[in-house]
């Protein structure tokens, strides 16, 4: 099976579990229900879940364990950009070639249905946690990431240096590892807890260079990528004067930070046994991607 | 003791681990941490985390059992203000005689000073999972307590219907069993599936009504209340026409409904093998508050 046709596999796998997830919401009122479906079905690249799906796989771990909780990461990352779009933080109005949920549900809505889908991500983490201790490891871990000593310092952090023109390469550093790095880091880490800690140190250290690649990436795209496979605003970053990557090193020079990252990547998952194949494309793709 | 003075012990007794808690705070950049700081040490009665703790003396748990719990609320009782209180919301620029959270750290800041006071409030149930069965259900409970199917559900028909002149008592209350009512069942609830399942569900219906009597009683303060003892805006919610108990009942019709809420709260309690002093005093207190 080539790249994409096992890229698809997991991403059907995943979709259905998805699917499932939201013909079962049953909240009231309905704009609530409505709101959160809305940016949970409008698709996306899911890379998350599929990296979580792939390095259970790699380390021979089922990946019927790890299901709930690349579901529950996917939530997280959805509410965030729910969050992160709103006027009064990156004031997106487009997100996956569709109007930003506040753009069709409005403002107080869209807090709410960000809200709504962090606490039911945590709903479905302390289910798990029924399950034994590593499962309870594997939800600390995700909280953790997604925390105030994670996702949410990342997110603080690029707010502040907003407006920032000293372009420092620390305070880069520090917003890429913690904004896009952690729920990267999520996924990869949470196989290897529950496959009994094998790794575990190789894929934190995989998950913060691929989410530090991730983001250059898309410094990158704001620059070079297209609306109709970006499916967001181009050129906003750039045109903000915002503190990126691109802004910090260049633009050859964010390539060639991309690049390091890469190898870097590639370099981690040489020293892990099983078959790597699927996540060293994953890599090359991430390098390479036009969305 | 006294009402009063017995209020006073349990308040000092949460404050003491809440400001416990603010010290450890050690997340960057500072404007993620002095905004969380800010709405926890801001002050405020604690209603929760006291009924948290007089539940458990009713019952013969120890406090310390339930004292992670009675944070963990108090936490997402916070976050749910200052969202609450964003421009997109309630549009408050008060909150507890203090500027809002957005009116000092801006909208941007506030909206992730929110999320991450959820977070955290996550971070510590899922610690207490690891003591045990028990704590798993209490930590669901609370989670869907403040879910999609809990106080979100009421906070976005809230939001629904503000503007709503129809004033149906069944949307009414929907909206506080949900938004208010789910959030004063937690810490009541808690204690009790602590407690082994002993008045389980007399003091669900406890906290369903005392939730209602307080939303009830905040109306009333809305049109009688003064800004000095209430610390937030005055006869806003009457001036915009909102959709509240005393748009549905009437201003007396509002007071004979909270008297009814009262007395059966009280009936609850007078089922319950225990000293229940304290918390009937504090039915009175929720029914006559000036703040």
């Amino acid at each position: 099976m080539d790249f994409n046709e096992k890229y698809g596999a997991y991403l059907n796998e995943f979709n259905a579990v998805l699917q499932d997830f939201c013909n079962n919401l049953d909240c009231r009122p309905d704009i609530l229900k409505d709101s959160l479906k809305y940016s949970l079905e409008i698709g996306g690249k899911r890379i998350r879940p599929v990296l979580c799906l792939a390095t259970a796989d790699l380390l021979g771990v089922e990946r019927k364990k790890v299901m709930n909780f690349a579901l529950a990461t996917e939530l997280i990352h959805t509410y965030s950009l729910i969050h992160d779009d709103l006027p009064e933080m990156d004031d997106d109005d487009f997100r996956r070639g569709k109007p930003s949920n506040h753009k069709v549900f409005g403002t107080g809505n869209a807090v709410l249905a960000g809200d709504g889908l962090l606490n039911t991500a945590y709903s479905i983490l302390l289910k798990e946690c029924r399950k034994g201790t590593e499962f309870i490891s594997a939800a600390e871990f995700i909280s953790d990431c997604a925390g105030i000593y994670g996702m949410i310092a990342g997110q603080s952090a690029d707010l502040l240096h907003e407006n920032d023109k000293s372009f420092n390469e620390p305070t880069l550093n520090f917003i890429y590892e913690n904004k896009t790095g952690k729920l990267l880091t999520a996924p990869v880490v949470v196989p290897a807890i529950l496959g009994g800690g094998r790794c575990y140190s190789e894929l934190k250290a995989f998950g913060r260079d691929l989410g530090a690649l991730f983001q250059i990436t898309d410094d990158i795209l704001d620059i070079e990528g297209e609306f109709a496979s970006l499916g967001k605003s181009i050129g906003k970053d750039c045109k903000e004067g915002k503190f990126t990557s691109v802004a910090v090193y260049g633009l050859d020079g964010a390539k060639l930070r991309a690049d390091v990252l890469a190898e870097r990547c590639r370099a981690v998952l040489e020293g892990i046994d099983g078959n790597r194949d699927f996540l060293v494309r994953l890599v090359d793709y991430v390098r390479n991607r036009k969305n």
